[in-house]
């Protein structure tokens, strides 16, 4: 896990400043809300189920996503483990995500329309945002899944056409991400390999990201 | 304001439900954090300034954003009113995005690089992700920005060449938008037409984006 050095910053909030050490060894540069640094991506579910009440609070979130024009662009395909679309949307995974994405409570397909109309009516458009907004609803429903005490997963291992198919996509869409949502697992259950890589993953440093000015 | 009938929907956190209203006036049809409600984008900044340190602040929470194979694919390039950057991102703006982004705080031009290095190493590939992650940056940037005390509005409206230059932008890397953030004015300072937008937009139900089993 990488650190850096704290010991100059000075502390936005106006309170006494203390590293946002959080129960998962992340540490921020700054005192930012603790749910950014305990969002990560598990590969073990326990196999809890979640019910369609459940799931729909956590796409709530996604829905107040900016977007470019607010077109909204963002659409979700979602399955409950065991239900009647299950086995077609998982099945779509790559076998290395089916694994362990199969104790899973929820499978939800993030796709986005390629296309916008814009205020001044006509035929649709190209909307060159449409993937950076899709992931605008994604990080929030992300997000929010932390804070009603879920685990979120995206994976970018599907087989595109498979899950267009499963999903029944409509035209002038694109799948970004299938997300698999749960209660966390015991890492022993994942097969070696991915014992080793289940924990909150760690970040380049913001010096490493962000410049002031010029690149 | 499209409000929906919330009286059958049950409550996911197992308190009392009651819809989240906020001083803005948009209604969540769960219990969900009232930052991603009260986030929303104004034109009307009061030219307060903002420090650098408050700024990395804000864009902290970007940084622990998810992407594919973590590759972190965002990138920040930003600007303080008045230092020696700011004419010449804010003159890449579109001239309507000109005349009240001149009253921001900060600009952040957010780019992301269009390859990633696979885990065995080798040339540079195509990120399939690299928008879609950079828009979860940007809405980890937007809440926590919310929750800082800050506004933000990302345009899409700018000269891509003209920001390219500003910034120096790196190869393979392309800008998705770029993010005025201050704090808000008043919105009777606006042109006519953009008073009458200066107020959190409305949204689509979520039973028009979210599908169970098939679109």
């Amino acid at each position: 896990m990488r650190k850096r050095n704290i010991a100059n910053m000075s502390n936005p909030s106006g309170q006494p400043f203390n590293p946002m050490t959080t129960p998962n060894d992340r540490v921020a540069d700054a005192a930012i809300d603790p749910v950014y640094l305990n969002r990560w991506s598990p590969r073990s579910f326990n196999d809890s189920p979640i019910t369609e009440t459940e799931l729909k609070a956590i796409l709530e979130a996604a829905r107040w996503a900016p977007s470019a024009m607010n077109a909204q662009p963002w659409r979700f395909a979602y399955t409950l483990r065991g239900d009647s679309a299950w086995a077609a949307i998982h099945g779509g995974l790559v076998p290395g995500n089916q694994l362990w994405a199969g104790k899973a409570a929820a499978l939800v397909v993030i796709a986005s329309y390629t296309k916008l109309t814009l205020p001044t009516g006509g035929d649709p458009v190209p909307n060159a945002s449409h993937a950076f907004d899709a992931g605008a609803a994604w990080a929030f429903l992300a997000l929010n899944a932390t804070q009603q005490g879920w685990f979120t997963h995206a994976m970018g291992g599907f087989d595109a056409a498979a899950i267009a198919a499963a999903v029944n996509l409509p035209a002038d869409t694109v799948v970004h991400a299938v997300v698999a949502i749960g209660k966390q697992g015991p890492a022993d259950v994942l097969p070696d390999a991915l014992q080793a890589r289940e924990k909150p993953s760690p970040r380049h440093p913001l010096s490493a990201l962000a410049f002031h000015g010029r690149f």
